[in-house]
């Protein structure tokens, strides 16, 4: 584990969930955590974002609320198809804390001038935060140290649509300002996210567990309901849990090529989708001019084993 | 081989080219070929058909002339990067023959009512003739027998942008048209027509053949040229004969799942692509309401030595 500043970024859902586990399991150093609208509405999210992290030792970590609207619309009312009505599945973890008084892009912008080079941004909602942080300040890419993201689709097909997937789907503008500044973004889509698993011996595992691990155990269950029928049985994909573990270090890409990416913010049938410019495929990517975002197309097998073993370690 | 009427649509083109020569000798019944503009204009492509076709022993089959520009747009000039600058890798050959008055859309039409509901349609190039003759005959999905196109990509890059391919990318606005009709379109893209090839091998062995077959073996020096740096050794994707071979029987998928189909033709960065609903991919893609269009994702190894071994049978 490196000692770097992280901020974080979330929209917390129930694999949101998992990774405050991940990363407080892993002695991340968080200096701050932004909500945003997606699987719930921002305010939601900080709610249970402050929840989880007393619940996991962690109540010192600022927690700022971020945008409620996606950049030029307005919040269409999150998944509670997959998250459950409060987000974490309906379970109810004690109130602890509240948020702080500056907005998520204002406390990214702060941490990145405090932390000039070294702050790590692992953004795991959609990206209107990131996006209002790039107005704020635009030299917000040579502050940060880097920025991985969960979103996107490369080779597969998208979430919500055809080829959209919902963080980015959720603000498409957000994302394509996020793609177009002048930083290299480690995009960790659905291309890996799908194939990351938990399965139902996972899910009792944890349930044996301490406090954390049982409440994630209890949120799961929903989440598995929701995924059954795209999966064929109960079991869920490890979407923000796999961005930050990749982000950690803790799993290593076997295929990342850097490669051109732009997002779709037409109206259009393919509006949410991150076209990604896989052309050089045949001949082992060779460097494209311009391209600099790294797109997550491989990792290792057994995800879901390592994070259930780093989920134990909680309280 | 069935004795059903056929009619092509087509760009000639390099890979239309080797697809005439499959559909010859399988002993196709070619009613009538229509040109359209892509590969090179239309009017190039029905002089190249022309030619080719009594190289090939077949000069009877009526060609008619078809649309020169895409649906509401203009004909960008076409490919001869790809296919040389008479369509055909600068390979002369006899001229042979004049098209006939009526043009490709007004010949489908014809046919098909001529035939009705046995007329098989193969189209190869964009797809304006038939979105024309869709406006000429609106029940036209009813009178012909099926459809099977070469064009769009669903799990794999496209060839013109990230995300479109040259047949659909060329004639958005048509290749909507089309699938939006209501008929079933099989369609054949990108997934299964760049790993169909021919290797320098075939091309040494189609040298030694007749007229036709060295011809064809003279233009695929030039086709190879460009797919060398793409595939990384010499040799070329068989797309357009792919079709023919799926259309004709000699080539059985191993996977095309009916699913939704729609193509971009907003002006935005995914114009020209197909997006196609792959969400059921987990789960065997099972029956999605309202879905007709089938997608090839798999093909049998093998249709290089396949094709070699029916084209040398050319005279």
């Amino acid at each position: 584990m490196s000692g770097a500043p992280w901020y974080l970024d979330c929209d917390t859902g129930i694999d949101d969930a998992l990774t405050l586990g991940l990363l407080v399991a892993e002695g991340a150093d968080l200096k701050g955590i932004g909500s945003v609208s997606g699987n719930l509405s921002s305010v939601g999210g900080a709610r249970n974002t402050l929840d989880l992290m007393a619940l996991m030792g962690r109540p010192d970590v600022p927690v700022a609320i971020g945008a409620h609207d996606p950049i030029g619309g307005v919040f269409g009312g999150g998944a509670d198809f997959v998250h459950g009505a409060n987000g974490i599945g309906g379970v109810e973890l004690p109130r602890a804390g509240e948020p702080v008084e500056e907005s998520a892009a204002e406390m990214l912008v702060r941490l990145a001038r405090e932390h000039r080079g070294t702050l790590r941004v692992l953004a795991i909602g959609p990206l209107t935060n990131l996006a209002l942080a790039l107005e704020l300040e635009p030299e917000l890419p040579s502050l940060v140290a880097d920025v991985v993201i969960m979103g996107g689709a490369a080779r597969v097909p998208g979430n919500v649509t055809a080829v959209g997937e919902a963080n980015i789907w959720n603000d498409p503008e957000a994302a394509s300002a996020v793609f177009g500044a002048p930083w290299t973004v480690t995009m960790v889509g659905l291309d890996v996210t799908m194939v990351a698993r938990f399965e139902e011996q996972h899910r009792v595992a944890l349930e044996s567990g301490g406090a954390a691990p049982a409440a994630l155990a209890a949120m799961l269950g929903v989440y598995f309901q929701y995924y059954t029928p795209i999966l064929g049985r109960p079991s869920c994909a490890l979407h923000d849990p796999l961005a930050a573990a990749i982000a950690l270090g803790a799993v290593q890409p076997t295929l990342a090529p850097v490669v051109p990416v732009e997002v779709d913010a037409t109206e259009g049938p393919g509006r949410g989708q991150t076209l990604v410019d896989l052309r050089g495929r045949f001949v082992g990517y060779p460097a494209v001019p311009n391209a600099r975002h790294r797109v997550v197309l491989g990792i290792p097998e057994g995800f879901g084993d390592q994070l259930l073993q780093t989920l134990l370690r909680l309280p």
